[in-house]
């Protein structure tokens, strides 16, 4: 594989790290970002992860061979709406958004001619941190890349993205978007949910109380989430909001239900639901 | 400060810790270990974390200067009853509970006229690990510990026990037994409850949908206490119930305040939770 100009929209976290991890792996001739930040641009490109930039996301497509749509996903429709007169025929499109079926109804509506060549892809990476300056070449070594190509998608299209994802050292995994939304909705999306609400319950009781001060680290890991780009996650929220409010009404209904051992002090109860947790959990860390 | 014979009653990961840090800090002449896991003792005192073992609990504090009640909260009271007939009349008693309203009340019932010389006390450290095995000398260095003494605690004992804590690294800071209760509801106590509950809500859903393979760092970090050990977090649970369901509840309105708002796509309401949060957990890192 090898391609000859690849455009990157949105060089943050995960746009940024794309661009090392192939420019690394010697695969792309030319890396162009575009983004609405000029001084993220100018960083990237101080930062050798691009090798030009433009903010007219018209120019940065044109003659591209694959373009990658690293943008929140509330601008996802938009970016497509933009690009679709600018694309050239045989253009690759691809995104990185943590939640299928929004980007995909989008791109249903918005990239026309161009959408047997979108593969609709979901790198599972990513830090607490945002911006082109936390971008590390390593990022997605080992970790899974989820691919959900829809009926429409040319074949080789789906292989050209698959190599693209392995040559940064990630697994790729294809599944349907349903899968997916699901899936993500509860190891990722749900998890920020809790963290984000949890920390704002204790900030409005911090005043008075010093709760923070006494926090340890089971806390700082618990909630380090919570420290994650509010704009992104307010747009996964709603781009996946029916996956995560169905996983959140069982987690409820389990919380509720382990509440009542609690309060009535049902030992069994509560020593299973702790022991089934921790075995999974040691399971996966293993 | 200097201690002739500290008895350790429960050499595991806090209890192993704390007198290897004394033993580091070289103020105590003697350690003697007690427990009823004849292997963990025999690991103690092969690792040099004691220097004697015995099972015999009236044994291990009889002629002993401090003595550290470093169990579970479940077996405090019967902790205390055993060793109030042969402890020696200057004897020092400190804990490391959790909970401290629940210690506090079963030290009034069991420790007699021992009762002026116990001082509750916990250290805010940990990790996820249990056991003699995981104990590390540096546990509690630049970690705070608490310590809620009673109206009856004789000044001096509370003296030497913030200067033990001090020789360990850490910094004492005395507060109510509510306040302390309080406070570590809401920032260990809940996140353990929550992470628990959410860790069992997956793995109910894992079999057909291979939830956990598609995990990431960010859920790594937010479910690694649901590996504690069951049983202790069930005796802290059930011991400092009320604070916890008290900080549920509030957590609970909250969380259905932010899910009502996903549902009906109410951004700005969305974006200052999440704004607010990232703030706090911010702040809280720095």
């Amino acid at each position: 594989m090898f391609i000859q100009r690849l455009a990157i929209l949105g060089v943050g976290l995960i746009g940024g790290s794309l661009a090392r991890a192939l420019k690394r792996a010697q695969v792309c001739a030319e890396v162009i970002g575009c983004g609405r930040q000029l001084d993220n641009l100018q960083e990237a490109l101080r930062l050798g992860v691009i090798d030009h930039y433009t903010t007219d996301i018209a120019e940065a497509v044109r003659d591209a061979d694959v373009v990658v749509v690293a943008v929140p996903l509330g601008q996802m429709a938009s970016v497509f709406s933009s690009i679709r007169p600018a694309l050239a025929p045989h253009a690759i499109i691809t995104d990185v958004g943590s939640a299928k079926a929004s980007v995909v109804e989008e791109a249903y509506q918005h990239l026309g001619e161009h959408l047997g060549r979108f593969v609709p892809a979901h790198p599972i990476a990513g830090t607490e941190k945002s911006g082109v300056a936390a971008s590390f070449a390593s990022l997605f070594e080992n970790r899974r890349v989820i691919l959900t190509p829809l009926a429409e998608t040319d074949p080789q299209a789906t292989a050209l993205v698959t190599q693209l994802w392995q040559h940064t050292g990630a697994e790729v995994v294809n599944m349907s978007v349903e899968h997916h939304d699901e899936v993500l909705a509860a190891t990722s999306h749900l998890p920020h949910v809790l963290a984000y609400s949890l920390v704002d319950t204790l900030a409005q009781m911090e005043d008075r109380r010093e709760i923070f001060r006494f926090a340890a680290g089971g806390f700082r890991d618990f909630t380090r989430i919570a420290s994650s780009d509010p704009k992104m996650w307010h747009d996964i929220c709603l781009a996946n909001r029916s996956a995560i409010l169905h996983v959140l009404a069982q987690f409820n209904a389990d919380l509720a239900e382990l509440a009542d051992a609690i309060e009535h002090g049902d030992s069994a109860h509560i020593l299973s639901i702790f022991s089934r947790a921790k075995m999974a959990r040691d399971k996966f860390s293993g």
